[in-house]
């Protein structure tokens, strides 16, 4: 099988050459690149020499020669491709946030100041969060080429976060959730800019874009479809995404408001005093929850008690680890959910697409284990 | 003057021995440790060589010889030399927990696990978060020698962005305020850790403590102080604090719901949209209330729209930064708060103390600018 | 195939579960820890949980039920299993420094201060430096099984880096070879000490052991060792190990004097002028001279003019990385490798033996690709 | 005192402002900047605010309003600011390389690729190193306006550490002395470049400009000079720059061959012993020679025997620190010189330069003491 990547010199394009080339799958990869059509890709990744060799070629010959495409393209640029993939009746996904919003275009225009320029071509896209979606991409793909909207990685670890409590009716729907997330830098891409220069980024942490960032809709939108999809109530979003001075991660701490039933009735205030025992039941048995919904999925991890989510444990792994905690006045829930951006947040899930679009082992090419240092 | 260090060997005295050394009203430096009792202070700090210098002796003979003596000693052992500064009438700051909770000995037992000793010493401490106690501070420091308990790191930070919020009336007290802090390593001390073994933390962010940190009860005694100084009722709070790669610097995200009075009422859900002008009119407004509340205070800055706190730029000084936002919906009060841990989050909080308690310029010794990189 | 790891909770023993787990050879994999014997792994490295799991059993255990043990145990302490793996007639790969030096027990002795216990182990084992050894491995596998001193991992890249000048007779035997090598904190491994407490070694760099490090005599033996495999005499050795705040990889910058044959004649002083066109000339020929050296290695790679060795850029991958420069005066190649000290370094390169001895694909377990960021 | 900062806005320009807001000599501080004319500097250093503020001047406005004017520049645009300054008599201090190489415009022209416009100016100029050309600036300074060529960073500690061997006659000319250097990224300056992205490099080190980085012919200058000056013969030199992922600091490892009477004959190959006795004998007899050399330094430091010189001891200070090693042969003299490259390799050695100059206390403004963390 020939994998095309368009876009294959931006930080997820290079990821994504670098999991392909080791795709079982995969027998011969090929990639285009605006910036460096005609050079090799080995001279503008010199890690990749020797290793992931090859010419950066047009756009449109590599959807003219691939099996599958995959697009890491900026905003705005990629639906003539993905048309060009239904044509060739080939399966298209898509890194950008172009396909993320289904037909919701007027959330798609206020956050990215763009219109569809192909609009019928939203109609049959699907997000591509597997453990959201992955039986819809499969219904799709039964029936011919696909369109993936791959998710952003924010929205990742923040739905997976969130995900169990929403579906299983924990979370008060007066209440936003908040998502705090904290983000390694590769998230800001290959483009340089100053936030991203060594010296003004290194020990360093801030919040930025703060209840302005795009991935807020993407969140809410998920937040609303599991809401839905299980007859709840949705509850708004808050969402501050920080930067970190680490290259790869981002470990959302997202709080919910626990609806009556779920709460411990203590009656004192949340931190007059440490987490009491009747706390911890309370927490083991949403962490059992926890553990059922994801039960199946490959690559979710609910965490036993006393560990909590960190990036350095799914580094360069497609791996969510989420873990469940319970503030000391027993009113709401505190989910950490890390991830490695540039993989689950980016490239690895879009390969997990690919293998749940083909049927392959949805693991194929994702088996790298974190190496904690 | 002749200034006594207590305990001169953990972080927090050896920036103490820092900052006094180039302090302009310090004639002299004597300083203890338990564990290096004997030698010179600068084969334990090597980057002291040549700067710092001196023995390390009993803290006994440090309380003797000094005008005023700092104790940077683990929690539950220092009362003994509070209650020998005040027979030798001298001021003594204390920067442990033992004094941070007045004559609230439950918390402290609660969370500490130990019982006062000397609990009459206790009545006439006071905490010296200057923003808050600055008067109280002079009023005792005009009538004799004082104990002063020395904010902890996160407290410091998280309370100084709530305050204006609650002090003026804009916190709903029904929901808890959430703060969600990240900090960098040095927070933990001197002493060897898994946690802070350079392999194993750099590269990566997590939360720990979720909920069970035992800066929850002080953060939540400086709200309830505040409010109850401002005649307003106190939210409850959670507090979860996070580990990032880098040596200095917390940066706390608060979120405070708001009275109905001070929410825009767009009706619409938070995330749908980006923040309209209306939300930014009110964020303007809120600013300037915080502005003028800290209109005095020779630390506390508040920035204008477009810039948000980060750690970076308060390094290496007592500074703390303070950003305010408002979520797109209208409903929250998003605050980052950005100081250096070890300065205004201890040493330099210190210092600042000091001269608040001899009237000499509160900035003294504390003129540093930060470098930014 | 079942692997053993003895000493499987050190920073080597777990990459070498990390990389084992993954290879397509080894069925099972069975590990034992003095420190943690009978715990479970991955509730010592949370990062195995769900990945990499099973109970840590006595050395005497795995050594019993292993086809290949490995070794990743504290020096003078691994020659019994060495001994019961011979009895039992299985290959043994140990990655201390017991068998590192053949049966030079003096030189061993003077650097460890420990005697061989078992000397006729040493006369047959082999120093696993693929590069150097692989012929006399597979002769010695040919014929039953062995034992393998898997190499230090600053003699690795130093050696790398050295052996095509030594083996060709560029270089200067009056004249020390100097190998100014930095490593990641990684190479300390997993045991806390104040050298690796992220304050203070985050955002610093010193080197250390100057002209004392253990690795000096490995590197002097290495360079020997080729120096009498090609007839040629054999430079002596000025090695500095430096420490840099990363986890993985070590750069070395080897000068190496050169003979009167190969110098550029251009009589000026070094640094008096940039280099020359003929400065260039030599250096190409040089590189070429390099990578007709390694023509054959699967995991050593000379690179092309302007691009320089980075640990980056073989991260978290087998390879060496060298780059060929000569000073502008002409008289001294410039020499820079670079490794990841925990695989090529360490586990990587103990597989790569077992890959050897077993004679599967030597890359096998081995494809990872280094991802730059 | 007014000072006067042309080019403020870069990091070099920045630290100075930073700098010269806390020296007691200062009055008043304006600054220019071609890049961000009319801005005001806290806009563009957010860290600044409220701190260090005014708005960025026309170069010729801040010439015209100055007792002493500083120039952060790129190389080649600074001589019209000197020649002005001249006519205005006051005192100069450049920090591009326009005035470091005296007269010898061929050296300067070969590495820059530029002329010198006003030949006459670099007649009387003088290279700021104090501890080289203190008594030249003192008299030139007597007799009317200075041009100070400030060193660059590197040229800084590679001269200081090598100077007492040079001066005393331990230096043997055959040989090159080789210095091996490593640095933080400030030292690329605010300007933004892959280089310095981020995720390009934390966690790697490499070497860069191998045996042809712009520094190699003023570390040479340097090394004629006090060879000159003290009538030895200068050896040569070989220079390689690393650049590893820290902020700030420079540690150059630097390798000196031992003329005869100096080594230690133990006739034994050099890697082949640990360090002997005798071999600590010499050592603290060439560590003696270096600290006496430098008696009179106020911020040069000979560290004692068993501490090394790194980055984090020097950090934010104006300190070299020097420690002194002999290869365990007893033939080559390693010694290891750390720097803060903003400071004593760039703004903190100007202003010395300053205080030289006009008589102040050569500490006055520079009292930093390194914060280890």
């Amino acid at each position: 099988m020939v994998a095309g990547i368009i876009g294959a010199t931006g930080y997820a394009g290079a990821e994504l050459a670098r999991l392909l080339s080791g795709h079982p799958k995969t027998d011969k990869l090929i990639f285009s690149s605006v910036s460096f059509e005609g050079e090799r890709i080995e001279n503008i990744y010199p890690n990749f020499l020797g290793r992931v060799c090859g010419t950066l070629l047009k756009a449109d010959e590599v959807v003219a020669s691939s099996d599958v495409v995959f697009a890491a393209l900026p905003h705005g640029v990629g639906e003539q491709y993905a048309a060009s993939c239904m044509e060739r009746k080939i399966h298209y996904i898509d890194l950008s946030a172009d396909f993320r919003f289904d037909d919701d275009e007027a959330t798609y225009s206020a956050w990215y100041g763009k219109q569809y320029q192909y609009p019928e071509l939203h109609k049959n896209s699907v997000y591509g969060l597997p453990e959201l979606n992955r039986k819809r991409m499969r219904e799709l793909a039964a029936k011919g080429p696909v369109i993936v909207g791959n998710p952003g990685c924010y929205p990742t670890g923040a739905s997976l976060g969130a995900f169990p409590a929403i579906a299983k009716g924990l979370a008060l729907a007066d209440n936003a959730i908040i998502v705090n997330s904290v983000s390694g830098t590769t998230g800001g891409g290959r483009e340089l800019s100053r936030s991203f220069h060594y010296a003004e980024c290194a020990d360093s942490c801030a919040p930025y874009k703060v209840a302005s960032h795009r991935h807020s809709p993407e969140i809410a939108h998920n937040f609303a479809a599991m809401a839905a999809m299980t007859g709840n109530a949705a509850p708004s979003l808050i969402f501050t995404p920080h930067l970190a001075p680490m290259n790869r991660g981002i470990v959302s701490t997202i709080y919910i408001s626990l609806v009556k039933e779920w709460r411990v009735t203590t009656g004192s205030a949340a931190a007059a005093l440490p987490p009491s025992k009747e706390i911890e039941a309370k927490t083991d048995e949403i962490r059992n929850l926890y553990t059922d919904f994801y039960r199946d999925e490959p690559f979710v991890q609910i965490l036993p008690a006393g560990i909590t989510a960190a990036t350095n444990r799914v580094r360069q792994s497609n791996y969510c680890d989420i873990s469940v905690h319970l503030d000391s006045g027993g009113t709401t829930l505190i989910v950490a959910a890390a991830i490695d951006n540039m993989m689950k947040g980016a490239a690895g899930q879009a390969v997990q697409n690919m293998n749940i679009l083909f049927g392959f082992d949805e693991r194929a090419g994702l088996e790298a284990i974190p190496a904690l240092f």
